[in-house]
């Protein structure tokens, strides 16, 4: 075989959430740093790619989790649900699976994760605010509420067994922003590449958090306590912005989906009821 | 009826976990506070007192939980699981449970929780930290995961919902402290009391975090920024120390049992296989 | 005459607003610490006691205020509105008269001011946080405003010409609390005076910050940036607390006069219409 | 009519002090940001360009200054004293003026103020420290303490009525920086621009100050805590420096004038006798 | 021998400095807590009282240093220069000496150091000023400087060696208070003794930091960062005070020994030459 | 003679340190900005270039020292060993050697020194943390231990004197970065002379602070504290990342040379024995 790992070439990575649609940017951009990337949903995965291997697994599943992770280096974990949903969903995939990952890290001595968190961690902090990274947790939502679990079990992980993670408080990662709140949260999926590749190669992380936001203008959270990433963003939203706000309605400040930076997710999904 | 509600006398009062350590010190106790206690478990609850009225209900069960919850205006949340344990029995008692607590809230229109948190939250600290309350959660093990989660869940509810809590992080409740490290987390019932009682009286308290403990010499918990709920501790482990120091072999340092706040919490439990 | 001015000891104290509620409580209390006090108002001060002068003055009057602080060591500045009233008088007694004050003391060369402020300085902030002495202000009213404005132009005064000033933001300096704000916010008068005579006594004061509030147990302000003032109250609310909240209604936690500290000042006076 | 008013293009916006230096430089810029440009000043406005209505009006006239705000979207507020002058002048355009501003924009619904506040809000500390957006005023004259006022009042507006503003420190806008300390201070017309386009234009900005500085190589202002703006500087005074830096004289840093931020207005104006 | 080691009380203790002052004080103060108190100093020792040993040594000599922690479980270094000297003073005993204490320690084995430390590491901070525990050091002379390099020294061998030191900041021990500054910086030998034995048998210090201070009234240290030694201060200067201030002169305010914490030491000295 | 000093060019600058490794880089770059370059080391400094002197001197030798720093306006102190040595060597040339410099500078009245501090005052910082210029140093040696007694020193000539110094945390300046942790630690020489040069002429510094670092992606250090200093960085190690990182072994985590920012200092030199 051709591909020699190195301490920055995995020999074997491992991306979860590989058929949503983060993971569908991420597969093909991922294999470059790794002789083989094990790809894993419960949704369609496709064929396998040279250099790709297919392993599905469900997150709730804690024996197929531990066989998963058998012989990765490393983890993207973006598994698991990714919108305000039914707390029974998001108790399955998002806390079951997030402590069955993390002990299936444990039973293979994996020794770093990448994991997808969100910026609903911290929905609900006003939009004339500025957040850091080691404010106090605000969720917004159940979804939120559980990428709020998973940091603090990947914090307790690393405590006790150094597993590292950085979590990756994921603004908007979408081809291009779409309305005011996607100027201030937007992410291009080339800076999102360059967040995952950084969180997997930065020497030491221990357990670091980071907003996934690019280079935009407006911006609500200050990621300077975690430049031992490495993180250099590219790509700013400000292109798009005069098209995007004269063609919006002037804002309804009485709306808290307008006043929180989490957005229609403070007011949304099965609480809302 | 001879009782009166008033802003400080509640008309119905919850305790759950009633049959549990803690729960059978507060049963009496909190009689006084309320013209009728309601008091649940899953365990032998023995027969109602006078103004009490027997409800046991699983954490588990939502429906249970909702109906549980009817017609109160507080809820003293001891219920769960308060020793480190399997995933499995934290999962449905201290997850579960505090969603489905949550959710009865809200759905009751119960204004006030006090949730018994604990001082594991933090367990991860070093003995020679002081730590505040708006430091980061280090939980030490799935139990203080569990309640690092429930803060969470109750801020999520109050951002939300306005539904008030506090986290009161206890420290050792016991009816005296027994080895070195209690000395410092050591809390007399009668101030357990004046905190649960003092929680639930103040006037004005959103999503408040305080620890548990009581007026010791040593002390690795700065509660001043909960100053706004009038707890103020009476009892000091000061005169049980020279006892406890000197009938103790002296601590081993390379123990992380001996280097955290958690103590054994840091490496026991299921964890630790 | 007997009278020998020591270090703690001053020739010739003045006392500002001594006709007013504070006034009247403090002039016989400050005569122990003067040879003379100098006493002004512009309501009817009664006749002088032995050791004191009369001096009435406009606060808006700049010459006359120069005139008062002619040949004092330092002044008690309780002169003044002290409610919420319209612009007009604010401005002229809080504003106009503030800096006729500084401006007298420049001119005078007096060396140390005791300035009565409030806690509607920050009576914008929640019952449930605790102020810091470095938070930012957060004025409930034009009165809270005009305080602002003489603790900032204290500032000037000091860094520019060096007058020092302690600005005490009064609580509620009653004979008792006789609400559940009042509760947290009481100042004795005891211990008001004892705030008073610490401001004008301690070594060095620079331009200081205290709030002006009693040994409650529930409290809003965090008073330990001042340590170096020395003030220790012996007073505490906690004996009025069951009186008081059984007699009183619950609270309307929609009610913006219950969520902030400032209570009805938040909502009442000339803005309000 | 050929203007259409979107989210970022007002239909009428007010300019005051648009005869001012500033003020002659912003009146033709913001014209591309409304359909209507009011302007307002007492001294001399020249003719009304095309899309302009002159609005003279002292800022001491309550009166004329509500008919000022009438059917306005947001106010750029540049009138009233920029210099440190004697307390009378100030206390009518600066104190006087910005009450009867805010009054005006609380009758007139108006839901946005940019205001001119000044570096000299905290010309007080030195020049080898950085100086946050939380961190305590010190202004350093008359001048400054009338902005301070200015940036609590509109603190309040927005506490009680929701009436958002951004206080602009405003460091030295100039068509060039002339001497050291505007090397640090500089803002050209295009960043001022850009400035106060943000500030009108962000989604979101609550109570919020940021500085107003290019992106000089020495600064003595950390804007970090106001990204929510959106404001980004293009211009650095690093060009100028060698020139200046080699034509003056050494500084003499015994003076205040070179040990302060404010420089001479440390020491200068009627406050200076 | 009737003497048996417990894990708070030493088996043999080592007292350096045991003739000076404070040595004087806390010589059989310690022999309560040790089986053999070690005693050493250059000057006369007299003679070893019942579980006494005596054992000169200069700091300046490695080897004897060396010698002299032999077999100890715990230092209590007093020993030094405690005024300000001229630099090879101050050179030979407190630099080159600390560093012969640390590196007996650590060829020694010996785990835990109580270093006297001095307020003087601080003494250029204003005396308006709360000193925190983790603020830069501020040293006011040669003599501070040496105490600043012996808390980094001890911060050194912490980190890389395991040992343990509690740095006391001692302010003033003295019978009692003697002028306006030690009212504030007083701490009694009983007190002392409570903070010497506190640092002693504290179960996990680390390397920490904690001024050496009574329950005075005024203060200018804050010292809850180092709650878990579980030093309680009993005694304060108030008694004393209005002697003191009685029959002292006004304090000079243009003399930088009343302006800053330090006193005359940060005029005093050798290098005041 | 054809130079005149102007408030950035001195008349005469000193350099020490002049024959090492960073002050053969520095000497040839400081010439132009002074019209006679001074520079003194104990190895040979080869002839004398135009406009400059020669003048070699121990730092250990006080007299010595005071006639190097007579009729210069500036020190460039990059003199003294850069290297984890026996405490001989050090206590020599870092710590007497510092202080004969300062005395020198008070002698001879220089009012700056940049003063060649080091990234190991703060080794002991892990690297997943990112260090500020506030947080409490951290030695990782005694090399690193000699240069926080500089900076405390430095702090004390300021306090006492008015001497100014810029404290140069150098990471790792070098032709260019060679393995992981140089990536996060180096600075180009280019950047070093932008570094040295604008701490030169900085119109005011005070006791100030600052790493020594380039624009790096991976960076463990927070300089925004030191704005006022006006460096720039413009090289950055990105460049050599993807090569370094490809041909390094993976990090060993158990290694503390490999978890601290100090790398082998942590564990080497005469301490490791």
């Amino acid at each position: 075989m051709s591909c020699y790992p190195t301490s920055i070439h995995f020999k074997r990575l491992l991306l979860t959430g590989a058929a949503g649609v983060l993971g569908r940017q991420l597969r093909p951009r991922l294999k470059a740093h790794c002789c083989l990337l094990r790809v894993s949903d419960i949704a369609d995965l496709g064929s396998a790619a040279p250099g790709e291997e297919l392993h599905p697994a469900r997150l709730e599943d804690a024996d197929a989790m531990s066989r998963l992770l058998e012989g990765v280096q490393a983890v993207v974990h973006l598994g698991g649900v990714s919108t305000e949903q039914p707390w029974e969903a998001i108790l399955q995939a998002n806390i079951i699976g997030a402590y069955n990952l993390y002990e299936a890290a444990r039973k293979q001595a994996v020794p770093r994760v990448v994991f997808a968190s969100s910026n609903h961690v911290t929905g609900f902090y006003r939009r004339d605010q500025v957040v850091g990274l080691d404010d106090p947790a605000r969720p917004d939502g159940l979804y939120g509420l559980s990428k709020t679990f998973g940091e603090d079990l990947a914090r307790l992980y690393f405590d006790r067994y150094g597993i590292e993670t950085v979590c990756l408080r994921i603004g908007s990662a979408l081809p291009e922003p779409h309305d005011r709140r996607t100027l201030a949260t937007w992410i291009s999926y080339d800076d999102l590449e360059r967040l995952v590749v950084a969180s997997l190669t930065a020497p030491m992380v221990g357990h670091s958090i980071i907003y996934g936001v690019g280079d935009n203008a407006v911006g609500w959270w200050d990621n300077h306590l975690a430049r031992h990433i490495g993180y250099q963003p590219q790509d700013s939203s400000e292109r798009f912005r005069s098209r995007i706000e004269s063609s919006e309605p002037p804002p309804d400040m009485t709306d808290p989906a307008t006043i929180y930076q989490g957005g229609i997710f403070v007011r949304s999904g099965p609480l809302a009821k």
